[in-house]
């Protein structure tokens, strides 16, 4: 899996301070703009986290070219309404030497590992003759595994991502969701940390889990959150470190 | 495939009626609501229709249960962000038995038909085999394939629906889907006939192809789509009639 | 102010409870909502609710009229984007004779009262006499006041409804929108007391106030909020009580 | 009315041409992003356009800046709700000296004028004696007109405002919100040309009126577009010109 931001709003937390005090400022939109001093900012946009004023922050929006994940994930990200995809279509592309995504728990178990290939053997096989006998890529491709790679460009909101960041950064999350809203979270913190600066499971930002009775029972606390958040240590997945679950072809 | 119209908004026509009424009249909206005769609605929304004003028709909504369906087409399908859906988890459900969609074009060659069967059939055996293994539902499931049935709760506007049938019921739309927004539609024209009328491609409602120079070169009559839209006659779908594609378990 | 529940869907306990079931159970969509009887439903919604599962409560729509209230209400009700409007237009409607609201710290208030009144007189003749030189009626109503008398019939998902009621049940909601909510409130509750169970501002619900140190700090407590919810006390509102707020036309 | 861009995604058309390769191509994202140059970008944008494939173009989006407009135009604005807004609040603010937005038909006749003029200073001073009587800010402001002067920061994608402008570049908009929209258009006809070549009222992007029998009669040329669109020429208002409709303090 590789997460690269494309491109994003530019001075993002000046776009967003800029529209949360037009609302309550008497001066001109244009003099708000310009009088916003980076710690101006910091500071105003600490109050609307404190608050919980986020929706200045749908004003900023980042576009980022998602690889190597599986059309597993792929199903469950385009549930997320509040965001725009474009997603490699199947029924166009030639599938004959397609790569996938092996999950940590099979890649961890030898014999797992050599079924699973095994399989993703055959289908690739099958695809193939199917093709070859003149069946349409587009019906072809139903023989096609959850686990074959996809690639996708996805653009969503500040306000948009922090939802999902509550729900994917779970540990409840899927694991390979999971891992994607990690990685997401780490390439916004990068260009605009005051606005992701709470970015995180519900655990950490509503201080109350929202699995109800199936709880993990380990919230994250904020230190975790910013080492797992910066990279310096894995997920720890209970089906296997993430990097395990690293995408491979097969 | 089968779908099924599982609720929906009670009196659809007089429902849209009064709200588009409700922004020119000068009476009060209960009043509106009750001076609502079948003739008077009959005369106002074929205004609406042909005026092409239709925000009033987001009031109705129709929930259907559709099953027997491919992951391939729920993942086109939840692409529609204007809808509301929940859908059968892989995450959670054993699918030790999966059932499949066949696609037209394989069906009908008893070459690929048997090719087809028998990669769903190695498919079938590896997911038994990880879960024997002790692999976690959610990650075994990476073997399943687009073929894999499913099924889902799915709410949508009128106005929604009118969206999902210009693209959906386009000959170029893929079968599946494309079968999916023709069974939608029965079902829709039999409870509100007025609204619907008019639904259907766009070479139909815009008078006009919209997939440019990748037209199919057929535009619909009028006659078509109710012979279709009844289902006096099949899709003449290239691949194959509707009728051969239908679901099937393997 | 009076909001009447227009059209909602049929058996909405039965939609949800059948939505969320289907992601998880092995049986056909037709079986889950056949099986559900009166008991299951309760149980089961239950469950979501402790869970905070929301998403199947968006496949229930409710359509209100609303009538009597203000354009400074309608313009913040607009905001709500997961929903839909049709409002009676002051473009194409004559407002010769139009009606007003008045706010309850005016009509507490003899004199704040006259003056008001006086204004809205003003207005009105100056309105006259616009459109008696000629002046469009679309052009005149610049004139016109946020006080003045509007009506919308809205749709909104269960979903939805939640939301609007954590931010505009709450004692700092502005006043007006805050009774529309709690009148809204009143009539769901009555025909899905299971999914509106828990409805309510954000300190019942989420067990914290969203205002950060804006806070009025008397959260709700359930029994409040039955008594307020149930209509057997008024809103308390800080600039007097809903009932002085009533609409009236001047 | 003034119309800023205050900052939109960079390089937007780009971003609007690799997201719409990478659903049919087979290399990587970051392959397809590098290779794209401006003349390929030009030539893959246009294919775009001419088949009406526009979901790419929701991955880029315009942030303006609306100062000096009425809140008649703003209540219709926020109706379109594929957009996010942050609006002066009037609830927060003091409107002690209100600025308006004179009608063109009321600024073109001298008697109208005086009139209007003569209301908005009564309303003014109501107000201010409704304040000094302890009355609320945010309740004193029920009598403040629809002429009242707001200001807003609104943030819409590439495709939702080829969508507005369909509706309100059409000369049987609402004179203020359609002098938007052209102003709306010249600002992002300046940064992403190719995507809004073809942007404009219904008549001239589908070829035909989208009004009904209510039509204007006059459908837009090509040429008239650009001319309007660059700002050569006014906008021929049935009612004046955009000119005399600018926006004053009274």
């Amino acid at each position: 899996m590789e997460v690269k931001l494309l491109s994003h709003t530019p001075e993002p937390e000046r776009v967003v301070a800029t529209a949360a005090r037009l609302c309550y400022a008497p001066e001109a939109a244009a003099e708000v703009w310009s009088g916003f001093t980076p710690e101006k900012q910091q500071a105003f946009i600490g109050k609307l986290v404190n608050y919980g004023h986020f929706s200045p922050f749908e004003h900023v929006v980042f576009t980022f070219a998602i690889t190597g994940v599986s059309r597993a994930l792929s199903h469950q990200l385009v549930r997320h309404r509040i965001a725009s995809y474009s997603q490699r279509s199947q029924r166009y592309i030639d599938e004959a030497a397609f790569a996938v995504v092996v999950p940590p728990t099979v890649a961890a178990d030898p014999a797992a590992r050599e079924e699973f290939a095994r399989v993703i053997g055959q289908i690739q096989a099958g695809y193939n003759r199917l093709t070859a006998l003149g069946v349409p890529k587009e019906d072809a491709r139903y023989l096609l595994p959850n686990a074959c790679q996809t690639q996708l460009i996805m653009t969503m909101n500040a306000r948009s991502l922090l939802h999902f960041f509550r729900l994917r950064c779970c540990r409840r999350a899927q694991w390979e969701i999971r891992e994607l809203a990690w990685k997401i979270r780490r390439e916004v913190v990068k260009v605009a940390p005051l606005l992701f600066r709470e970015a995180g499971p519900a655990c950490l930002v509503a201080g109350k889990c929202a699995e109800g009775t199936m709880t993990c029972g380990r919230p994250y606390t904020r230190e975790e959150v910013d080492k797992v958040g910066s990279g310096q240590v894995g997920l720890d997945d209970p089906g296997g470190t993430a990097e395990a679950g690293e995408t491979t072809t097969d």
